[in-house]
């Protein structure tokens, strides 16, 4: 499982005392090449993280041969004195492996405004090096949970019309633009393709677009989101820009939805589709828009198939569609047809945790879903007593 | 006090019938003039109720006499059923007051998606025409509450420089886009001040831009929000643009203060002041950012003071400002400086229902205040169980 099954990486996972609960909180991956391609994508917050500002610098020249990343403390807003330990953490990876520090993406996840302890980062360094393996994986993906109940790992098998397997590996934690508690969503994933940093490049901004990007729990977007891909070429198998990127889209909805079912305080996971829309643009900005209602997500973990708040919220955008003329399903039940309503909502049962929400703007033929959460007693109360 | 407080006007309140408890939910509001003077602003979302459609072709000539308004339904994604029956209950106002229907405006506000019962709304008509009294404005304003603890009510008294003595009066009802429950914010002021239509629809767009427009207590935009003001020239004093306007800001930003307070579900009002910004503009899209994060408000109900989610908010937006060089305060602790932590967050008590934030941009001298509430366990409650 997880980031080391593809061929040419290890991992590990150590406990360096940043948690106070004393579980593993340091992990290390390493690609052992003989490529070490790779691909970025961070926060489009302007405030951000340390080790974003560190690891934004290292992945412009597409080489990355090592990423490390520390839950307990997400270093962020900590100045000066927080970039230096970012820097000191990533030289001190590349010291233990003999590599340049420019080519260590650092992450971090926790309590932001905090410092990390240095010596502790820089200790938990030293401990995870000999205990790197390639089936050291699990570990690493533990040791990146913060409030996760569960880790998130993925694999992938590439088929390659041209003979030869290759396959890709993933894990993450957190919740991203899911965010709750701001939780940041780190993603590391790997791959034995043979595929040049441009084409990863490439296909983890086509994954990513699709995926991440069209998780929004709570509309907040956290300081420290990183999503990092590896490519060793160990297989020596050499996809097609189709194959390669169908196979990461798949690595990347599968982490996507671990990420959807394990946010915080949440009962509901609600997958709002627009329908024929004019363009896929307008398709997201009306579903993030009734993702981003607190009235329609507060109805749903009442259990209450309140359509007439998504109506509301459709309206609050600038997308094409005739205010007079829209449908909606809740559970595949219209219960409103042409703004009016139309069958029963007694008829939608939403005591599942699965809800699907379906919006008809009879205005083109393109379409996209964007996935949320429920607004839940157990979400305030978990952001209301986190740090404190 | 109330709309009845100048001279030139009549109102009442009555039970229609529309409300379950039996209570006061019909109100008619009459300007006997000399003057009829008047504007309106309404709800930005574009699906809308009946009674918005309906009004806004009303108001088009700045000649409105009367405005009634009913709480127990808002008639809204009701289709054309719904339009005629906004229609009929104008007709109905008109005939009793000898009248024309394109002088009336309607207001509704209650569930959504909910056909009203047309023979109790012209019956509540019949039964408030005969009411109507120079008193009768206190009715009119508990006639309109819906899920509101207290009525909402404003006298300014204005003072006019060439002599003449003239006064404002105002009611609301509910949140507008501070907006628990979606509930609608309906408002009427009404002046015995000789200023035209155009003088109030400059005026009227002035206040409304810096008081109800920066109340966002969740992000959610009515589909009824309506604001209509009346003047009825009844004091024959004539105030300066300034004289006028200037009451006119501080009757509806006593209303606002009254709503913000009574927002549902709400432990703490926010006022969140942004200094220094390069433009006004700016100031007010920081403001609303922090103000409509999920994770800052409830943090603020658990009396934590998160200053990393007010940054995280502020790094969402295209404002002008330096990363690296933000100030915020919390109660007037400057909890971090330059982004990074300074005065101990300890210091700040949250116990108080206010609270004020301070963010300092260093980006220019432009300055906004936007207000909000806290997220809470009763917002998820009264929000989650309302149609149901």
């Amino acid at each position: 499982m997880s980031v080391t099954h593809p061929a040419g990486f290890r991992a590990g996972g150590v406990a360096a005392g940043l948690k106070s609960s004393g579980g593993l909180d340091l992990a290390l991956v390493v690609n052992d090449g003989p490529s070490s391609a790779s691909a970025s994508v961070f926060t489009a917050n302007r405030c951000i993280a340390n080790p974003v500002i560190w690891s934004k610098e290292v992945v412009k020249d597409g080489v990355v041969r090592a990423v490390v990343l520390n839950s307990g403390g997400a270093n962020c807003y900590t100045g000066p004195d927080g970039f230096q330990t970012t820097h000191a953490v990533a030289e001190q990876v590349a010291q233990g492996l003999g590599i340049g520090a420019g080519d260590v993406v650092v992450c971090s996840t926790g309590l932001i405004g905090l410092t990390n302890p240095r010596e502790n980062l820089l200790a938990g360094v030293d401990s995870v090096l000999p205990r790197l393996d390639a089936d050291g994986g699990e570990d690493a993906a533990h040791a990146i949970m913060t409030t996760d109940h569960v880790s998130k790992q993925v694999v992938v098998e590439g088929a390659t019309n041209t003979g030869g397997s290759w396959s890709i590996g993933g894990m993450a934690k957190g919740a991203g633009m899911l965010a709750p508690q701001l939780a940041t969503m780190l993603v590391v994933l790997t791959t034995d393709a043979d595929v040049d940093a441009a084409t990863c490049d490439h296909a983890l901004r086509t994954a990513t677009r699709v995926t991440f990007d069209r998780l929004d729990s709570d509309g907040c977007m956290s300081t420290n989101d990183t999503v990092t891909l590896l490519a060793s070429g160990a297989s020596g198998a050499k996809p097609s820009f189709e194959e390669f990127s169908g196979a990461l889209v798949r690595a990347c909805s599968e982490l996507a939805m671990q990420l959807l079912a394990d946010a915080e305080g949440s009962d509901h996971e609600i997958a709002i589709t627009t329908v024929n829309a004019a363009s896929e643009d307008d398709a997201v900005a009306v579903g993030r828009s009734v993702a981003r209602s607190n009235l329609f997500k507060a109805a749903v973990f009442g259990k209450d198939p309140n359509w007439g708040r998504v109506l509301a919220s459709i309206g609050t955008t600038d997308a094409a569609f005739d205010p007079g003329d829209l449908d909606v399903a809740m559970n595949g039940v219209w219960v409103c047809r042409a703004s009016t309503p139309a069958e029963d909502p007694a008829l939608v049962d939403l005591s599942d945790r699965r809800v699907t929400v379906t919006i008809d703007l009879k205005a083109g033929d393109a379409l996209a879903t964007v996935w949320t959460n429920d607004l839940t007693h157990a979400y305030v109360h978990e952001n209301s007593a986190y740090s404190s």
